[in-house]
């Protein structure tokens, strides 16, 4: 099983180039390879899918969270995920679509090397509040295919204790919610940290940048609501551009190594039973 | 730079291989590799280097921390060289001999797969305590190379909170010292977790699991001193062998993947700037 490794500010993904749909991944499988200790390490898997030729796209990212869990769409894994198969040249560049569980996304390589990808239009659903740290927050609903609570805060957000899941109201959240506390540093730029549902604190998360420069659009004064954000993560910078109809996430997107999974660690058989090598290995001492 | 990634209970590793010595890895570039998101990700790396023949090791074993900084030995990761030497018919099995900053150490495969290091004699300077958890606790201070306290508890060790660092006398410890909190559970059995100084707690560690074996034996009424400990750490199950004249240390030792560092992120310019590959990739598609 080939695999790469990659990031797009701190967010980490294996690449597994599967052109011809062969390859299983099974929940359990994916969750060996997202373990940092046992496993390759990664907050998710992306398997690379040739389509058919003739549709719009002709590749689909099969996204997993680290948990094996199946997700519609990731806007920093999707970022690496082209970086991939441009570097690959298994997509024309500089512009691609890629087939998602959400539905098709434009990439594109920008002159600079990062990648942007066109997040959809962000919608708005309301106003509630999350409790970070004994304290209440109010905060922006904001759906980007994945829900949001972002809440705009005075304070430095490296200050936040974010280390236990935000109490957010579970009638507006059924399914929990991405919490981002962002606070505005400028008419274009932003700091955010985030809580994810199901992975807690992260370096990055792109839907999460999108929706906080939107609770940071909301929060300005009508005549500085800028249509581009610098958007500062623990992990690193993204910029958002909001429109009338869509949103754009740019950032860097890195490949760090590629190479091969083990096959006696595929097959459960590593450290456990020797292989016959004795012989073959005193010969070619 | 080519690599492979390991682990021993989920002590992990990279390894490196240098047989000419020809790659230097300062310190920033083996933090860089060791970072869990934007790098590959692990414990520490070991590069393997092939000494002068004629000497009594043919292979050295230049481990480093994941910040980079040089330590002698690695338990743990001394079993994963091996089984990566032997895995590559690089060395004759089953028994090699790995020179270390802490001097030559015999490792040896198991017919059962497992790999064992001789960890050379365990010297127990005496008593002091840690306070873990707003409580003390006496512990033995045990020396293998590096300086361990080891102290024996009644109640279950994951219930002990391990998240900062245990406070321990600096008069006995200018350098500071790994913390294991052991539980013998049987004449020859003991659950162990560590807290090792400049890493926190980990999954398991090598020279702790020696440690707290002899710890557990100092505890145990005279009849019951057994000279073989069954280990449990929250990474798995190591086998601690006592004798009058040193310590064996076996478990599973276990290759997850190999590959190739990306040759942009190693020199710093992944996803920052474009290569020249427009008119190419346009030509593959």
């Amino acid at each position: 099983m080939r695999f790469a490794k990659g990031h797009g500010t701190g967010n980490d993904f294996l690449i597994l180039p599967d052109p011809d749909d062969e390859t299983a991944i099974p929940a359990d499988l994916v969750a060996r390879l997202c373990d940092r200790r046992t496993g390759l390490g990664a907050d998710g898997v992306l398997r690379a899918v040739r389509l058919p030729a003739g549709g719009p796209a002709e590749w689909f990212m099969d996204y997993r969270n680290a948990d094996g869990s199946i997700a519609e769409m990731c806007g920093n894994g999707i970022r690496v995920f082209a970086r991939y198969l441009l570097g690959h040249g298994l997509a024309g560049g500089p512009e691609i679509a890629v087939a998602t569980r959400a539905g098709l996304r434009q990439v594109r390589e920008e002159p600079s090397g990062e990648v942007t990808v066109d997040m959809g239009a962000p919608v708005v659903l309301g106003r509630s509040c999350a409790v970070i740290g004994g304290r209440s927050h109010e905060g922006l609903e904001v759906s980007l295919g994945n829900p949001h609570l972002a809440c705009v805060v005075d304070a430095p957000v490296a200050g936040l204790d974010l280390s236990v899941p935000p109490v957010i109201d579970h009638e507006r959240f059924p399914d929990g919610a991405n919490v981002e506390v962002v606070r505005v540093r400028g008419a274009a730029c932003l700091e955010m940290r985030v809580h994810e549902r199901g992975s807690g604190t992260t370096l990055s998360c792109g839907t999460g940048a999108v929706a906080a420069a939107v609770a940071a659009r909301a929060a300005a004064p009508a005549r500085a609501t800028a249509s581009t954000w610098a958007v500062r993560v623990p992990g690193g910078r993204l910029v958002v551009t909001l429109s009338e109809t869509t949103s754009l996430l740019t950032g860097p997107a890195v490949i760090v190594a590629e190479g091969d999974v083990d096959e006696a660690w595929l097959s459960g058989r590593a450290g456990l039973t020797r292989p016959p090598l004795g012989r073959p290995r005193e010969q070619a001492r």
